[in-house]
């Protein structure tokens, strides 16, 4: 089965079993992190009280932690959860956005990373280096990078936690053990979009859900994200038609979509 | 007068009398809540302060309260604005997001309902289900239930605590007393743009507020809700689009349209 | 240099610098606001802990403080973030949602007035006449007054507190020392969409970011705004559209735009 089979084949999953993705995310992205899910198939649910996030992942199919907005009640809940999802085996997929802005970011990362260990972390390039380095003054939450200057810090993260590390950018390459994948799909208007890199980790939670391989499923997310951007941004006048457009395209992904336009190739 | 001149009438009151609905409800759908109230021509206000919710009750013409994304004092907020709300006779609508799903939104459901006792609760089956046998195993926020599977939990709910239930699902039912009205409005895209359940909540705080009787308004918010709904899908390709053509057709929605489709028939 | 050639100017270097604006805003409105100051080129950020604001204010080009939805926490951040803007110099833009709606909100808006000297305050003009007069009755966040109505109080609040005020209405009115300028840009429309106010707050802290006098500022970004906000009405069949559309015209706009539609005068 080559590579478009085996993505259409999650997708189709996905669409038939819903998988349930319980999404700790920042403020800003909810509602969009939220309606991604839905568009491509998934059930999504936001849950963050202390009392509650275990009975939810214990529901879960996955667990996606995104840090964006943080406060300290919110990172309790990240680590409660995340220690039951590593108990549970419910995968964790960490969103570590801002890594690098601030030392709570970075700290916050890293603890989350040490008590729930994730089985992808995804962040731009920025990001990742802050991760690895300890490295300060990412500019917010966008990268001053490109995603390949993060390759070194993807490889070094990937082995000393055993996880899937994706570093999102023009072309996203995602690092495992040592295998490399790189995919280039994707259109610059995307980054004119708040939170689609937050999109891009819940979507792999979805695909996390329905493969056994964290590094398949993130690769699989990261070219249906691409793809589906790419549609969109062919029919949009800006990014708020993309955004519209985004959640058509993801909701409507056909198996011939997937076969035109995929660039993903092994390292 | 026949039902969609009750209906219509409302609407024109709506947009007439812009009446404040005041919102105690989740992060993900902040936004597209206080939109769809905009499009329909209310005014939304959101307030969740301890400090400021009896005075945002004191000029509210309803209270809509949601338990999607709960924390304590969150919890404390909605107590308190329920109890003033009950006090000064403001009507409260309750959605009880993912009851069943937790102990902690099943129990919260249960305190406001004693609280703040609602004029109307509005839910999908399992929600409904869930408050009545206390049942577990929601998924998430969706129902995997119809909503004629709720029947008897909601007549059961409605005779013990004197208020509306409305089921929402393909049909939505509506429950008081002996009375049941079903509105078989809507369209399956729907349920696949996060929150539209919340809307449809809170589209019930706004004829509330203009219609004293409860199950009425109920029913109309529904059947507007559900047309509403009819006529974006109909335009659009995908859950992006229906989002944009939702809110263009609560604020554009004319008697002719609610003549052309209302499907609502009492048992 | 002409008026429009002076928004043009500042509009490029927002494009070309993508300056870090830092918001403390409310729930309703972080999505659309992190979308609109993407759109118009800058970067947007979004942190309220108490443990990162600092850190945030101190790579920031500008500090939007909204109090839309507050609690307790919240408003502690506001006020650290603020005074940490004060002594590194960043300017701070106040937007006063609700001020005269509660205590609460009238009195968090004069705490910050006083602890973090804005450059800009935007309201509509109930809210800026609430915070002169500390009238009551604010209909919510709606105004129930005309931008003329809070001239005033404007000015009152201008020479008291030597910032900027900024009432926004059907035309908008910038009051500063002895100046005045109205912008009469716009569409009645815009008023149906959520969080259009805040928007506007937003985008002024991306002109102030780039632009060193924040009189000058607040006019170029009510001009961009209203002028993307028409180019958008006309485009559009309803509130939902017009989110969309808004967007688009944002990120599209052009010097030509600006020159065929501005409608701004000085006193």
């Amino acid at each position: 089965m080559d590579r478009v089979s085996r993505i259409w084949q999650d997708l189709q999953r996905i669409r038939a079993e819903a998988p349930l993705v319980h999404n700790i995310t920042n403020y800003v992205v909810m509602n969009s992190t939220a309606n991604a899910l839905l568009a491509v198939g998934a059930s999504p649910v936001m849950a963050h009280a202390l009392e509650e996030v275990e009975d939810i992942v214990g529901i879960a199919r996955a667990l996606v932690i995104n840090i964006g907005t943080l406060s300290q009640t919110w990172i309790e809940a990240m680590v409660r959860a995340g220690r039951w999802a590593r108990d549970k085996g419910v995968p964790v997929i960490l969103d570590p956005v801002g890594a690098g802005a601030t030392r709570l970011r970075t700290d916050t990362a890293h603890l989350l990373i040490r008590e729930a260990p994730p089985a992808v972390v995804r962040g731009n390039a920025s990001e990742i280096r802050a991760l690895f380095y300890a490295e300060r003054g990412t500019r917010g939450v966008d990268s001053s990078h490109g995603s390949e200057d993060a390759l070194d810090a993807a490889h070094a993260i990937s082995d000393r936690h055993r996880c899937v590390v994706c570093v999102s950018g023009a072309t996203d390459v995602v690092v495992s053990d040592r295998s490399v994948t790189r995919v280039a799909n994707g259109h610059p208007l995307m980054s004119r979009v708040t939170g689609l890199g937050c999109t891009a980790t819940a979507l792999i939670g979805a695909f996390v859900a329905v493969n056994p391989s964290p590094f398949a499923a993130a690769v699989h997310a990261m070219a249906v994200m691409g793809i589906a951007g790419e549609i969109a941004a062919e029919r949009s006048q800006g990014p708020g038609s993309l955004q519209m457009h985004f959640l058509d395209a993801l909701h409507l992904l056909k198996e011939r979509d997937l076969r035109d336009r995929l660039k993903a190739e092994e390292a």
